[in-house]
């Protein structure tokens, strides 16, 4: 009987060349599965599965994983405001984790005894892939046979070839992933560390040409409603993503720490997650307490980090889930946003949870909830230990 | 003998009613000081001198503390990349600071027993001073007559036009603070939660309407260059500023926490303190390991928070300093930025100290320097403790 | 009709001072409240019910909230293994908290308009009692006589003497404060910077001479049986006390900083709460990944001091109580601690959730989990950015 | 030709087997280190000196690096108070880090080709010597025959007989290590989760019956005088070690994550690191600014760990060694300590940098230095935003 191997299938050039190396090559009985996490369509995955079978597989799966994938890790990287070194949404990082998980969970469901992917030796996916299946499927071999013989890209193109598969010779330039929460870039430019992509690089052109409004409405920090209509929040990521792409913006080049130590650079495309990002940050600057803002800018940092080298399975990522959620009870209310070519802007928000009320006195204004003295009374105390410093330590004449 | 006061005097309406204040209504000897930060012009300087003799006052002196401000504040602002609530450059909040600890001094310096401000009783400027004063010359008595008094503007131009002097009686829409790190513009939309400026309200309008290129060099952190003209960093930020105002970069709105407790709005333009923050960090995640990367964070945002605070004087600050000093030994080389009419990009960089060496293998690239057998075991040891975690508790079957 | 005002009522001298300056000099209606956290016993809360109404209160409660106490912080130092300075329980500053809390919420029921405590103007008290009041009860005005007045004590008892109460000369070398989380020793040698106190100032003298073992169960990181008898977590850390105090373990000496700045020092006797936070923590040792380790302490520090600082009721506050519940989920099993004259020890820990399992390989020992090339493997990739670092920056010529 | 291999030799079995395995059955000339890092006496390395050449060493060199490694790393573990969650003053870590460092120099002095040392493939030791070599000596192959060979202390027993070679049978019960920061004990109880040490495996035996006094003096947070006696920072350490453990302090049990992801436990005696830490830290809290104290925590804790896991080569570690060391200038004075058999405490100490002053107003005693108002208004200003946010959020009726 042969042996069975679930193969993490996207229709590419890398998995195509498992699919058959594995049966063909090492006889495997190859079980291939695509997880869905918002880029696919339905008919990018009929043409994903119909290849599936034309590579050989015995078995082919396509997994939608986009709901879960929001609950799971979307849902808490909007909760703190993740962008990797201030820039990056981690677009790519948390897909990979949701679809490591999704498979191994494939490969318990149908009993599988080995496990495959396609990823290369340089990237930050062979790590997540290996160590989520580590962790969750302890006992089920790994194979990764592009990491492992190391081909170029066209080796695997003649090897195809020989086995009577096209696959366009021509390398396309970038290599391009697409999820719910973004789409990168790589290639070319990205490669050194002082070129930016030219325009035709970016997957979306920009068509918009004039100023255009858009209100969000949060409850609890998710998006709840655009432009007042009320929708599911990844049915409202996909329609702000459909509004705001077409201006261009959340365009920028990632440079950030691999979890094998080198830098890497990449270029992505995150229109809605970065609009969704700002316009939530706005939001809570509003309505949480100065230590609410700074605890969870330290917390959300290293979660994004965590989670980027993909150890979302460790249980302390619960636990700062459990904070953030905390966290969100009173962001609540309407973000206004301008978007224009290239770039777009928060007008203000509209909150009954509020911090800024001018019942308590005006930011620069006259009030009447204090008095000077108080203020007073404040700045003596707030300074004490200072002062007493200076003075025992002699910097002070006064 | 009359009582010696020092007043910080700016040639405002508030200061303008103290100075007439403290000499006909409380019979003060009053010497006023102006402390340029960067923001005055000499003309600017000679029309505050010539105002304050008018009003009365015994003594005036202009301080000039530019090249201060920037060795004790900015430096480290840039060091840290330090953007409170990851928008604004505390323009205002250092440069406060900077002031306070001149006229300290000067109080020393003349053996004033008095200092007044024109602090009013609802901002962060009210705290700074009078914690300053508390701190570095603490047997001075702080006297604060617009905030005491709770004057309106209205009563104190007719108080002034009782005393002779003219005060133009239409209120200008916006207060507006100008120096080194930008210039903050409060007034009208800022006081609600939902507006944003209308375009005129921004002290430099937009006359650049093509993309422009401009090259900065860093040195340990500090920019030396502006498009391969050596500058002391003073000249090299008033250099670059003048070339990126134009273009309308670096404007946002502020909302954040005050001293007091409040939550406070304000915009500001700052397309130099913008433009070089960007670069500097671009260049940073080039040339900075990981846990630099992820520590200065940290610690850049607390010293941001503490200054902001005026608490610049706890030696908390000093240490923080330091360790920000350290980590600039590598941060040296070019980076490249593209101005466009509204916006900004860094292109890349390029630096004799930059981690992102193909010579070490390229992200998602073939390479060398490590086998796939190294990052097998690799992620196998990385995920052990969390594959342990769930072995034990049973959550996976696997 | 007189002003009802509140009285936070202990029986002591500045209280006692209070009730009749509140009553005699300023007309008002007292009622006085005393709240148990678990440091009065029946007989004493009779007592000082009698000492109330001899003093011409109009009405006087008792208010138990020890079972709040233990539910609304308690349990989380616990959860927080909470050291301020790695030293002091916060046996004091927790409970503060607890009463003004319960005060307002007394102050609210009986409607009235005035709450009065006995806070000295050189303590954190003042602060925790003030804040919290003006927090939950704005619109209530808060006297402090013996802040306001300045008195001495002797001046206190001469006052009380005059209006025929009687008051025991003899100041009490120290003030003690007794709690469920601790007692509380100040006066004398606390007062220097160079003394400790002497064996006869500690509250519970040492009677034990010989070794006695304790086991200690935990669930979800509460204490929930003590020598396997099953007690609700309050029961269980009284039964502990009474067991350890004896022996003289968790005395020790705080110094810390005030909320106003000073620096102050406490004794304090805390066998229980010191036994529980170390047998806790060791538990947490076993059943904790290194990250929730990490975090917890970085937490739980921030948690006790802001406690300390009586911003118990800051959002944030809740929000770090989220993420310390979460981290306790695998906090299970027992701790075997041993008691000996003026110390104890950890013994160990027995728990299913115990991640040290030798089914995974021993420290140093010889394991089967994973191989030498796996760890070899590891060690390239977990130095490898670091090893790039000094290739890049010319530090090593190897 | 033979190929050169530097041989991290300690003399004990496993770097035994190594020597004859090296030498005999691979054919290298080996060229045998020691480092001693305070743990050596001189006949002991002459000891292991004559044990390599017996062994068939080509060379063999003993290399002090004692003063370094108090000035590269238990400096800093003193300014930073550093205690592995909360109790292991990191003896072997440290000396681990140090060692591989100057066995990579001698490698590079000598011009070998080849390291080797003794790890197990179980213990944190095999990481640190990898990674360390191929951070600091990139090109050089690492040998690891204990780890690669998988032998059991019997099979290496015998090994070494057919090579002529005696070695005791009788396995030592407990693994011992020897540094100037303290004593490991590891085997038998520490093996279990349960068990503690029993007193005769202690490595000092309690001699001392009385209480003794000790003065420590500190010079910018470095020990420079025991007893009065000014001492280089080494020899005070080692004097207060002999003074200190014979009375059986600094003993304790350390459950802590290993580097490759298990828990480890291991009993350790670190009599005169432990007082040192404690002595410096009550300094400390007299002399440091309250966020000093906080930051200082919370990135010693980093530090440790980061040490712990052998990344002392990362440039973040020099960047907190900078802050480290700026936060100790105020850190004068004299620390006094009681010892007494197994336990010690802090008396109290004395500083002309002590913030205690009571200059500034004593801790709940009557003060002059501020006002009962300036207090109240301290209050209400520092609770503000949490009133406001109750006052919003309608959670308060008041």
């Amino acid at each position: 009987m042969k042996k069975k191997v679930v193969l993490a299938f996207s229709g590419g050039l890398d998995t195509s060349f498992c699919c058959i190396h594995l049966t063909k090559d090492r006889d495997f009985e190859v079980h291939s599965v695509v997880v869905n996490t918002g880029g696919f369509s339905n008919d990018e995955l009929k043409e994903i599965e119909a290849r599936a079978y034309a590579l050989g597989v015995t078995s082919h799966a396509a997994v939608d994983e986009t709901e879960n994938y929001y609950n799971d890790s979307i849902k808490y990287l909007i909760y703190g405001n993740v962008l990797k070194n201030s820039t990056y949404p981690l677009s790519v990082s948390a897909e990979r984790v949701c679809q490591a998980t999704a498979i191994a969970n494939y490969v318990k469901k149908i009993g599988a005894e080995y496990v495959a992917h396609g990823s290369t030796g340089a990237g930050n996916d062979q790590v997540r892939f290996d160590m989520i299946f580590n962790i969750l499927i302890p006992g089920v071999e790994i194979i990764t046979p592009i990491r492992d013989l190391k081909l170029s890209r066209e080796a695997e193109i003649e090897y195809l070839a020989k086995h009577g598969v096209e696959y366009t010779a021509e390398k396309a330039k970038y290599s391009i992933n697409k999820g719910l929460w973004g789409t990168s870039v790589g290639g070319a430019e990205t490669l050194t560390s002082h070129q930016s992509l030219p325009e035709s690089a970016w997957p979306t052109q920009v068509t918009e040409t004039e100023s255009k409004k858009v209100e969000l409405t949060f409850e609890k920090g998710e998006l709840v409603a655009v432009d007042g209509e009320q929708l599911a929040p990844v049915r409202a990521i996909q329609k702000l993503q459909a509004i705001a792409a077409p201006f261009g913006v959340g365009r920028d080049i990632h440079v950030g720490d691999t979890i094998i130590g080198i830098k890497g650079r990449v270029g992505f495309e995150a229109a809605g997650p970065m609009v969704i990002i700002k316009a939530h940050h706005a939001l809570e600057k509003h309505t949480l307490t100065k230590w609410q803002l700074s605890w969870k800018e330290n917390l959300a940092s290293f979660y994004g980090n965590w989670l980027h080298e993909g150890q979302f399975h460790d249980p302390i990522m619960r636990d700062m889930e459990a904070f953030l959620t905390s966290t969100q009870s009173t962001v609540n209310g309407k973000v206004f946003v301008e978007l224009l070519p290239y770039r777009f802007h928060i007008i203000g928000i509209e909150s009954a949870n509020d911090l800024m009320s001018n019942k308590f006195g005006s930011y620069g204004e006259m009030n009447n909830a204090w008095s000077g003295e108080d203020v007073k009374g404040f700045s003596k105390i707030f300074g004490n230990q200072v002062m007493i410093w200076h003075k025992v330590n002699g910097e002070v004449e006064g």
